[in-house]
């Protein structure tokens, strides 16, 4: 298989370069790539050794470079490393200028690094909110954007921790435990905020597995139980009208996406 | 001030074409952009409910769209409701092709959606790790790939958690009590783990106003006692060596960044 680099370059996080050359090299199945990430890209001598990290990568093929610096002289320093410049920016910024008659006004990391502190407060608040409720610590829900229901190690946590940290929404868990399922019911106090209720399901051989990482060979992480707990968890939710999803073969992103979706809960930070 | 709207149309979460976006739109102070998520995008109903939001948003000026939808009909089903087409990827893509000398093959959400069963658990155990080693109440370190150091409220659990979820990087996080400031030492059990310390600072005022938003007037939240506190930890790291950076006008995508820039710790998910 061909192998080949690419370079994530920026003068800020990186994550912006990340994503994009991400999406670019999933689309190519047949070449195995090596991902460089160069964040912080601001002097001189920071261009200069980059541009000879690109230099020392030219094995197989050219390497590519996703290349998000703003200041032109430390483009230019970078390019000299000789790859592939890929730059998903400068086409489309020159498009909107056109079309909406504006021009942009570019600054080093602008993309990036400032602060909104609106933004910056509510993303700390969400995240100190999903910890507070995280696993029915805390089960008071009047705050809260959305309550996830399911059984022990069906994804919950992260995914709450991710809507909090990705949307600054403000996300809460409670963990069905067997005695909601015995009884066939799902707490009062998560009840009473019916419409921000959303549940999460899990392939019950991959639960096994998860639980078994944790306490192997005990009753928590028998595939029985686990099959038992599954199936209630799920006649409890199609019993209530709650919506759920299986987070078996999901992504973190991809959860918290549909689940925003489906409460049409927006993005609390942009 | 004009009045804009931006589109952010995928086949899966969006994230892809709303980093973009806000990359772009972050470009032009004289617009004022409302930004539109429509995620999971995969069926004909969809794309036409799409394209009507577009047709609908036509007021000051023409919508911009960033469209990541893979599928061709559904594509052109979107931009039928009239929007400036903004394709960050089809160019590039092209671009791979003819100086790699491969063909791409594209598939639905095949950038959003595929699980790597090796990196979700990776996360997930990060995440786990972070939670469990959150300001102090595990201290043992063996595995951690880093340990923030900072006094109460400067920014570490937020840091942890998104190093977690981004990155799959196990990072713990340790408080610096009042005795430790009194006592001017690191406890031994983060010491040890010379190579893995970095510290959080914090601007005393901003700090002040954090710390009141939950506990105001007391000596916690009190400005005198947060200048003391961080005037301390400051001393403490330079004693000992240990690189720290200020939490108060950063993003905590761009302390992460630099956190694993200095330790030199890499992306373990991609």
């Amino acid at each position: 298989m061909k192998k080949c680099t690419i370079f994530y370059v920026s003068d800020g996080t990186a994550i912006t370069a990340e994503t994009v050359g991400n999406s670019l090299v999933s689309q190519f199945d047949d070449v195995e790539f090596t991902k460089i990430r160069i964040p912080f890209v601001d002097t001189v001598e920071k261009a200069q050794a980059a541009a000879q990290k690109i230099k020392d990568a030219y094995v197989d093929c050219q390497p590519l470079v996703i290349n998000t610096v703003v200041d032109i002289e430390l483009r230019r320093i970078i390019h000299s490393g000789g790859g592939l410049k890929l730059d998903p920016f400068n086409r489309l910024l020159r498009t909107i200028e056109d079309t909406l008659g504006i021009k942009r006004s570019p600054v080093v990391g602008k993309a990036h690094g400032v602060v909104d502190s609106e933004s910056y407060n509510r993303r700390i608040d969400a995240t100190n909110f999903a910890l507070v409720h995280d696993d029915g610590i805390s089960t008071s829900y009047d705050e809260a954007d959305i309550i996830l229901l399911g059984v022990s190690r069906s994804g919950k946590t992260p995914t709450c921790l991710y809507l909090a940290l990705q949307y600054g929404v403000k996300a809460a868990n409670y963990p069905l435990t067997e005695e909601d399922l015995d009884k066939m019911k799902i707490p009062d106090s998560v009840l009473k905020h019916r419409d921000k209720v959303y549940g999460l399901t899990i392939d019950p051989f991959r639960l096994s597995q998860i639980r078994s990482e944790r306490r192997a060979g005990t009753r928590y992480s028998n595939l029985r139980q686990c099959q038992r707990e599954v199936s209630d968890a799920e006649a409890l939710f199609l019993r209530n009208g709650v919506d759920f999803l299986s987070t078996t073969d999901t992504s973190i992103e991809e959860i918290s996406g549909k689940v925003l979706l489906a409460l049409n809960i927006h993005n609390r930070l942009h």
